[in-house]
């Protein structure tokens, strides 16, 4: 067989200055980032009796036997995904490692595998490295998951970390985004929009870190320890962890979501992602998503609404599912978990029904890498 | 269980600069880049059953069922791995993928799936993400690999890829590096040192072409096609295959190797690999190592040692293997295979047998991300 991939005359001249002058530029920022994602792998087949489901899930899923193997993968880099000026490497190498693992949790099974890849600049030493695996070595020592491989290599710039996770599951216990129906009850765990305010305060702290008296009781002379009773938020923040306690939870209790995933990108995106892919429409009640008392209040001394931050905030890593009413009364007893509204029929839209029972339209604004400021999150 | 990743005060306030102040800082080119592997590794421990084999190999080697799967991962960043003033995306795209295949098929199995992360800075368009992706789509059409999964992300500067393949295996048919012994036969496939040269050719060119007279006959003043008659070299370099057909050949010819890697950081270094994990030495003979004419040619026109490329050079993703001696009779009528020494008892060293029978020690002087300059190559 030959491959239409030649090493034309057009190639050898070096494409690359040919490619700019000829072709057509369309902004990747035009598509955003699942749009993106959309485009490029929408013409690729799935060949391999082992492949059961491909890209557009928080895994895909495989077969190699009796069980199912999930695999995951996630790539962060720094300036766009951390800021090392706040973000210890330890806490990073167990973040980037936990987020990996949520994503398997969301669909019903538990990681087994990794793989960390790490591309560092010069500036970095092997002291910071060790920093980042043990981070890494913890949260694998949390979650009974294997390294099992990986590549570092030097970078021309900055830090860059590549980890895909492998897990398993029974065939029965795998739940996707798009098994909700209508009137589907929609649960979150945990509280949302806390490892946002965790980073706003970050931010805010790192940036006036300069201005000494901003952080100086003005009669006492003291230090102001800005983070003194918000270590809550900073953890959130810098060391979220995976809700396999939920899963734990639900199976015991005999419930089985009909759909979920994890918040890694905001509620409101993610509630998207599940109505699109279930063919439903939904309704979120503002007064029933859980907000941390802390979070709200540094909210409002930040003069931001909380809200906005609980439905596009991201990095909560809890974990959003869909129920049959049938199981209302399983969930009562439940530890942390709220149920936020329902699922209704597609032509009702994805609304956001608020305290005085206005509709508004749910609007996807979360984490999106390809704004304009890739920064702004 | 409470894990000790807490966040202090130490961590809080900024412990990146407070980390520079106060620890001692290694620099990891006194690792290498297999040196800090191993030291960042090593204290991971293997707990689930699923794991048989982990860091170490050419793949991961993992069980879910009947089948072995193989987990491989790379990452690939601009200005260390790739150059794209001369390397086309859709060519770029195309290697990606199939320097991970050839870690499969290095291990005995056959590639099913990758998963694709990339991280774009805003200089790239869709129409350049289009082309890249074209490129692995092709490596997925023509070896039979699933996509089921990826990210795509912003980034500050320059393009970042990271792909990670499974594949299955026969547990009976997977050879690791540890299986070699005393008086086994060494074999290359292909040639070796090509990929080296392809690259030289296009580092020239790529520095030359701001100087047109360079490339203009003196006498006739056409111009001079510096890549006329060498497409092979850049093939090598540009559009690198998976010895697939090698494993094919072996397998119908009933030939196991006793250890078995892909060449991807030139041929000593990978030898030295094998003699580590097998505990031998061994003997290379200098006039066995396969050289590719227009190879030799351009090296010698570009006064370099084309053995020393051979053995140093890399990216030629070719296969190196060992076989039990029973099988010497086996090998002989097979295609583009090359049998250039022999495994020795360890105290004999690893030696490269000269053409007057002189023993120099072999070095590994492959690939290292972590040189001094990191664009050497």
């Amino acid at each position: 067989m030959q491959i239409n991939l030649q090493l034309s005359e057009k190639y050898c001249t070096f494409a690359a200055n040919f490619r700019y002058q000829t072709m057509q530029r369309t902004e990747i920022s035009s598509l955003g980032e699942f749009g993106l994602i959309r485009h490029l792998t929408e013409k690729f087949e799935i060949r391999q009796p082992s492949t059961i489901k491909g890209v557009g899930d928080d895994a895909a899923v495989l077969t190699f036997g009796k069980k199912r193997v999930l695999m995951t993968t996630d790539l962060l880099l720094e300036g766009i995904h951390f800021n090392l000026e706040y973000v210890p490497l330890k806490h990073l190498g167990y973040k980037s490692a936990v987020v990996n693992f949520s994503d398997v949790y969301a669909m019903g099974g538990t990681p087994t595998q990794i793989t960390v890849s790490v591309g560092v600049s010069a500036r970095f030493c092997v002291e910071d490295m060790e920093e980042l695996y043990a981070g890494i070595k913890l949260a694998c020592d949390r979650y009974g998951v294997d390294l099992v491989g990986g590549d570092t290599s030097a970078s021309m710039t900055g830090l860059s970390i590549s980890i895909t996770c492998l897990g398993v599951a029974d065939e029965k216990d795998i739940i996707y985004r798009n098994g909700a129906t209508e009137n589907d009850l929609i649960c979150v765990s945990g509280n949302l929009g806390t490892a946002y305010m965790g980073l706003q305060l970050l931010e805010r702290e790192n940036y006036a870190m300069g201005d000494k008296s901003k952080r100086t009781n003005p009669v006492s002379g003291d230090t102001i320890d800005a983070f003194e009773g918000r270590e809550y938020l900073l953890e959130r923040q810098l060391k979220p962890e995976a809700r396999r306690d939920i899963i734990e939870q639900l199976r015991k209790a005999g419930i089985k979501p009909t759909a979920m995933m994890d918040i890694s990108d905001g509620l409101s995106s993610e509630v998207m992602h599940i109505c699109h892919q279930s063919g439903t429409g939904c309704a979120i009640y503002e007064d029933k998503i859980p907000i941390d008392l802390k979070a709200a209040e540094l909210a409002e001394e930040m003069n931001l609404n909380i809200v906005t931050c609980a439905l596009n905030g991201g990095e909560d890593y809890e974990l959003l599912f869909t129920c049959d009413l049938k199981d209302y009364e399983k969930l009562l007893p439940l530890d942390d978990i709220y149920m936020i509204g329902h699922m209704t029929k597609p032509s009702a839209g994805m609304m956001l029904i608020g305290r005085n029972g206005e509709e508004l339209e749910l609007k996807a604004q979360g984490w999106n890498a390809f704004k304009e400021s890739a920064n702004e999150k």
